[in-house]
């Protein structure tokens, strides 16, 4: 269904033999706001809509997940992380990039921003018929004193990666303490213990990887442990001692002081809403801007992606804001769809989500058992030991898998996978079920690829879906009725 | 839901304190057979149903599709293959299972089978209450004179594998020709060329691996080739020479003769139904035994599973007979289930399977191009090249990615895969979408496992739906409302 473009704003120009063109303002040049870009730069040319972002930094459309690899060797130059440069979308596609650009205000009603240019330290303003809002997210800091001194950082950018490499490399720091033990936390814990630092990780949790349920995260832990790391959980941090040269030198916590000469944040980030408040852009309750399936504001004509949005948990039913690229992309592709007059939905997420840790391959996707129970689910569990290859096959490999069901219906509403090589991806499958809202009994029916090299011949998912249908049975009847696992 | 187990027949014999006891016989000691005798029996003890099954040859519940890999040495002992042996079934779980025993006659009315002792060559009759007929597949062999010769082997059971070891062990060929290009005649070339054997496979078809589209299957066909194999395709067998002891030194084909002092038939299997179609068991019009979703029989209390039952292709809405040893093990567990009181189906498949030739993994579900025009669709492709990890990230290598859509509605019909490590069991998220009637616009926004040691930020196979999602427009309209690729 097409619904024409017209007139959002005020500054539609005549352009070249008198045809209407209209601008397109993106606020951000990362995975949202370029995705959204180049999505609506496919669908109307130049001479149809002009098309101009500013982004803050020195890069654009950078792979942030990719940092950890690069603090670590694993991935050479940090321009390997760099998927699209600015003057790739000033030549290719007609799209205006200014870097070092920062906009500093939205002014909703005159449909203008306010630019300042980091380098000329100049400010205009910039007219716009549609806006995108693609601020992304700032990483969350202790509400501490010297939480920003020499040798603490924040991993959300790409300059921040660059930055802790170089401070690596050239100030040789010995002793490095990860602050929070989440996704980023370990992979950063890993990358710097296999450059030869002593790493000490503090998570204020009973456990690390608190995205996963307790029994499974301590898997986790025993892997990061089995690094040499060493690992301080149910551990809060209280201050940062600093040297003369204002340089950290200790992280104290209330279970012991630990020396550092290098602290990474990985406490996760918090959406950077800071514009969109200020401009009377209405904020959901998770914190994040709040939009529609379209990715549409409150306000006509503006849009937003990315970390700065939130967006609907199909499992949990409720609003979440989860930072992750793989949404930023599809979240900023329906924008370049919607503000070009086409259609097309982002339906929300289900919590998907994967890491390798050493190598331990450490999957989740749907609801956890904290957030079944928060999201109000009665749930029943099953845990299962299987390998990722049939048992004789060489490389066949241990993988844990462990499943939720709503209790009655056996309806599937999470599943935690941890494993080696071939462990991580198989939830895939289970977000799929879970997305189409599956029954672990259906599931354990499903046609799924078996052959040696890669499956038992009950691939491990359908073991688990088993398990969890026997023992989602609400009465002894049901259980007999039901197919034993 | 209980239905109570009920006299189905007349043997049903006091026993014990008086408790009545059912009769259930197995015929077939394979995957289906020993899947159903252990489902029944983990629902009733051994004093409400006694449980009894016949197998011809000298395993229980072996792994077929493991031969090539115990033929190439990959896997060292055929016991490695064996999942259970007979003796567990019998100590661990009541179940008595005769070896060497085939049953050679089913009398429904009666309700009794005749069997033969092949140790004894004695046979006796033994009654049945319920009744599982699981009598697998036998090789297809071309209807050619001297196709049972020396040296010619047909690869379907343990014995045939161990037998044919042995003989490349004891009698040392050195020209081995594999008649037809499918999963096990490729799998089989693969195994006899690391022992170093020269191996030629000959394929009537126009292409090796003809369960794929011939643009997927010809990449097959280059790695089987890169493997230093000779292919010859379009190429008929008319004859088998042998020498003066009968053992087999030529294939002759229409386009030329092949020296062989060892040929393996890789023509696929034929259901085995003729116990069943002797007793009056009604046949399916793809030649294998028909059922219900249930497995039951046409005649009541009489059960079928396996290799040698037909079932509901989800996407043709067709019967076929697919032999897979994943089939086998989820029809069985439905007999356990429904031949003691309890409901299970086994809903049907969609076509998937997975195999790994030289270091490529192959992958399919859903309907090829030829199989969709049988079918009845009206379809678009997509094809895409992308990588199995994040572009930078070590080991990241290509995927080849075919989707499969329905004109118009975009509704996902088939998929297939071609890729190194990480590429074949992205298949079942694509089955499950299938499974589950997703369009490729769904799919393309499902919330999949990112980070950048398993997958860019946008998956290869959601990158294809995106793409065949655009392919299924109808109208230019259309084409311009739908999201771009």
């Amino acid at each position: 269904m097409m619904t024409p473009t017209t007139g959002w704003g005020t500054t539609t120009t005549l352009y070249g033999e008198g045809v209407a063109r209209e601008r397109l303002v993106v606020i951000g040049g990362d995975a949202a706001g370029m995705s959204a870009a180049s999505g609506a730069r496919r669908r109307k040319t130049v001479d149809e809509l002009e098309i101009v972002a500013f982004e803050r930094g020195n890069y654009t459309s950078y792979a942030a997940c990719g940092l950890p690899y690069f603090v670590a060797d694993v991935v050479d130059a940090i321009d390997d992380l760099i998927a699209r440069h600015p003057d790739e979308f000033r030549d290719n596609q007609d799209i205006d990039v200014h870097m070092r650009h920062e906009v500093v205000s939205i002014d909703l009603d005159r449909r203008r921003v306010t630019v300042r240019d980091l380098e000329a330290n100049a400010e205009r303003d910039e007219p716009f018929d549609q806006l995108v809002i693609a601020t992304g997210a700032v990483p969350r800091r202790p509400a501490l004193e010297r939480s920003d001194a020499a040798g603490i950082f924040g991993i959300q950018t790409v300059t921040d990666g660059a930055a802790l490499r170089d401070y690596i490399v050239e100030q040789k720091p010995k002793n490095a303490v990860v602050v929070g033990g989440g996704y980023i936390g370990l992979e950063m814990a890993e990358a710097m213990k296999r450059r030869g630092l002593a790493v000490t990780i503090v998570d204020s949790g009973p456990q690390v990887m608190s995205t996963l349920d307790p029994d499974m995260g301590a898997m986790v832990g025993d892997a990061i442990r089995g690094l040499g790391c060493e690992v301080h959980t149910g551990t809060r941090v209280q201050a940062f001692e600093t040297d003369s040269d204002s340089h950290v030198k200790a992280v104290v916590s209330d279970q012991g002081t630990y020396a550092a000469d290098l602290v990474v944040l990985g406490l996760g980030v918090l959406p950077d809403v800071a514009l969109a408040q200020a401009a009377g852009i209405t904020i959901g309750i998770t914190g994040a801007i709040a939009t529609d399936r379209r990715m549409a504001t409150n306000v006509a004509g503006v849009w937003s992606a990315g970390d700065c949005v939130e967006t609907y948990h199909r499992v949990a039913r409720r609003p979440v804001n989860i930072a992750l690229g793989t949404h930023a992309n599809k979240q900023g592709r329906a924008i370049g769809v919607n503000a070009t007059g086409g259609h097309l939905t982002f339906p929300g997420v289900i919590g998907t989500a994967v890491t390798k840790i050493c190598e331990l391959e450490v999957a989740r996707t749907g609801l956890t058992e904290r957030e079944a129970t928060a999201a109000g689910f009665e749930y029943v569990t099953a845990t299962i030991e299987s390998t990722t290859r049939a048992s004789y096959y060489p490389g066949a490999s241990p993988i844990t898998v462990k499943v939720l069901a709503e209790r009655g219906t056996g309806r599937l509403i999470g599943a935690q996978i941890i494993g080696r090589e071939g462990a991580a991806k198989r939830v895939d499958v289970m977000a799929a079920a879970i997305w189409n809202e599956m029954t672990a009994e259906e599931f354990a029916s499903l046609d799924l690829g078996y052959a040696p090299p890669f499956s038992p011949v009950w691939d491990p998912t359908l073991i688990a879906a088993r398990r969890v249908d026997a023992a989602a049975a609400v009465s002894a009847d049901d259980a007999r009725a039901r197919s034993l696992p």
